[in-house]
């Protein structure tokens, strides 16, 4: 399977906006920029506006998931754009308040980023959900949180701005101001990714029937930070946590980005989101069986046919038939039953740079590109600088790259 | 500490009720109760009405906790006895038929036993509440369903309507028909307590202040069943099967008791409700700190003075400072936000019956009785049989008992 990144990024970017409350029922996000609208100092960054918003204070205030509608289905083309008229459903209204502050939606005038915090009943842990393949920005930017899980050597690599060398990517890699040179980091000084990275599975929807309209989707760089398990109405301690530290490492990698920091292509894990299950159900609709034991808090554990899937009521299992193995996730989320959802299927790919096609330009944000990636299994890892140099792993420094591949 | 039980008990019990749906949004119950009322085939006892009953259905029906207030807050005097009027809320009018339907409250008419259904978020396991340490008849039934966690030879005791002798209780016990005559078992074919006990908590609430008027404060005997943890709106399968194992347990109970089973005096475990914990919160009432990773999840674990009980949002940890230590429970349950409640304070006490102050008739359940019990620490356990004779632990046999204590 192979997959393509087409990003466009601004020279910089100036305006982050942090939604909480698009669920008013989801606690960690609200009493996050609930704080930091009293108090900002730890979401300031050098040049960049950062605006923390309660995206549906009427839920929040009832402690509900929405008061009408769900607002983060709300920001279709017809909502936003129609004309004003009466008795519009709270949250409509609400979509369409928030595309004027914080859009229009697909326009230049958009805010470069939006970071919506969400929870979840399911044991998915730390989640970022990203809603295209082609916003290399934002798979850079969850690389740089989720750090990297593998002892690869290629797998990211990024240049402070000052510095002329570059250090790959490492589970205990981070930022290395006194790191003297050596083949790996020529230049000394450089960077990797975040200190202390935070453990997070990246959800890939970009599916046609799957994907909606979020609240989030107002921005250029629209991302989802989803942190469970955490029941509706409850603050937990170590998902607030978790949740803050996610923010406060893209907020960092912004602000590097900013600075010119340079990162390399890098490898990232992603959950394409495949299919919705529904809870087995009678003929009037009503449940007739839970998520099995054996598949409740498996979230991003592969489910094989024959699998236990469901647990019937009267203790009848019913296996996973499908052909191909998939790792589900949103396993018994509570806000999907009213969803028909049970959970939802996922595949495993890894997303990476690893030949452009024509008139190649040496990878860098700060240009109109198109970078064509594939899964690793297609073939090996091309890392190229924005020197125009490439990784050559035999030699283990960096070459002059003559575009041969 | 002592306490005393006074219970009155009639001869056999007729009439069961299994409330689900108290709060529409806790699945286990509603689940259970409406599959009972399609099928009642498991809750079917000899000479038992068992019937199962949704309280709030339109709360059910939102998936949401109430929709005016909180039913399971009002069965006061005030909201059933008072005249009708219009624009009552909801769950008053509700309150209303309830205790028509089951009720009147306090009367001879009510129904015997009502079991109300309830999850929690909070991780609380298996948790029989009683409103009444009184109520020796909830009391046996507790014991028997949870089983005895001691070594005790001394724990419990009851007999089967056709034997002679009694078995004590202990952790391995049960229904033993074919049991061959020993000296603790001198008759054979006993009964001890329920095959495959189910771990329990029992919460005790007769504290003046924090009891409130339950939905099951209609019956005769009034027990909540409080199984988490588990989010609002979700069906867990484990929490959906322990409670269905309780109210197997809870309903043989009643039917072996109907049917002449005797009960020996048992001691209790229970978690007397003392005080109400509030979040630390600002002068806006906005709360300021969460329950801290050291308490949460630690539902009826000791705290101690000193021991940390909050965090703060901005790091700190605020310790637990009271006295003494107690056993908290209900610890960050997501419908006590509101109640302005972080968590409960509970003392751990041994209920147990030890001697009998005048007049003593043999302990049993069918007559008017009133039983002196005091907790294990203030002295020797009396077991006293329905015929008269008293267990003597030298002798490890049953003895005439002559009252001398």
């Amino acid at each position: 399977m192979s997959s393509r990144i087409n990003t466009q990024c601004s020279p910089g970017l100036k305006r982050v906006a942090i939604f909480g409350g698009t669920h008013g029922n989801e606690m960690s996000g609200i009493t996050l920029v609930n704080m930091w609208m009293k108090n900002a100092a730890e979401i300031e960054r050098n040049g960049l506006v950062t605006k923390p918003f309660i995206t549906n204070p009427r839920a929040v205030e009832k402690c509900t998931r929405y008061i009408d509608t769900d607002l983060n289905r709300a920001f279709t083309l017809a909502n936003i754009s129609a004309p004003e008229v009466d008795g519009m459903p709270y949250e409509v209204q609400r979509a369409r308040e928030i595309n004027r502050m914080f859009g229009p939606k697909g326009t230049q005038d958009a805010y470069d980023v939006i970071f919506d915090l969400h929870n979840t009943t399911s044991n998915m842990g730390s989640t970022l959900i990203l809603e295209s393949s082609q916003d290399l920005f934002n798979l850079q930017m969850v690389h740089y949180i989720k750090g990297v899980k593998t002892g690869s050597t290629a797998d990211c690599m990024w240049r402070g701005p000052d510095t002329g060398g570059y250090l790959p990517g490492g589970e205990s890699g981070g930022f290395n101001p006194g790191r003297e040179p050596d083949s790996l980091n020529p230049g000394g000084n450089l960077l990797t990714k975040a200190m202390a990275p935070h453990t997070c599975s990246v959800l890939l929807n970009e599916h046609p029937q799957l994907k909606y309209s979020t609240t989030r989707s107002v921005a250029k760089h629209p991302i989802g930070v989803e942190v469970g398990p955490q029941p509706q109405g409850v603050l937990r301690s170590n998902v607030f946590e978790s949740m803050r530290t996610i923010l406060k490492h893209a907020l960092d990698f912004i602000e590097l980005f900013n600075s010119g920091v340079e990162f390399l292509p890098c490898t990232v894990e992603v959950f394409r989101a495949q299919e919705r299950m529904d809870y087995p159900r009678d003929t009037n609709g009503n449940i007739t069986a839970m998520v099995h034991p054996h598949l409740q808090d498996c979230d991003w554990e592969p489910l094989s046919r024959g699998d236990p899937m469901f647990l019937t009521f009267d203790g009848r299992t019913i296996p996973y038939e499908g052909a191909s193995t998939v790792y589900p996730t949103f396993i018994n989320e509570a806000a999907y039953y009213e969803k028909q959802q049970a959970f939802m299927t996922t595949c495993r790919e890894i997303l990476t740079v690893s030949q452009r096609t024509a008139g190649a330009q040496p990878f860098q944000f700060s240009s109109d590109m198109m970078i064509p990636i594939s899964s690793l299994s297609s073939g090996g890892l091309l890392m190229v600088s924005t020197r125009g140099e490439k990784w050559d792993e035999n030699k283990e420094s960096w070459q002059l790259w003559t575009g041969d591949g």
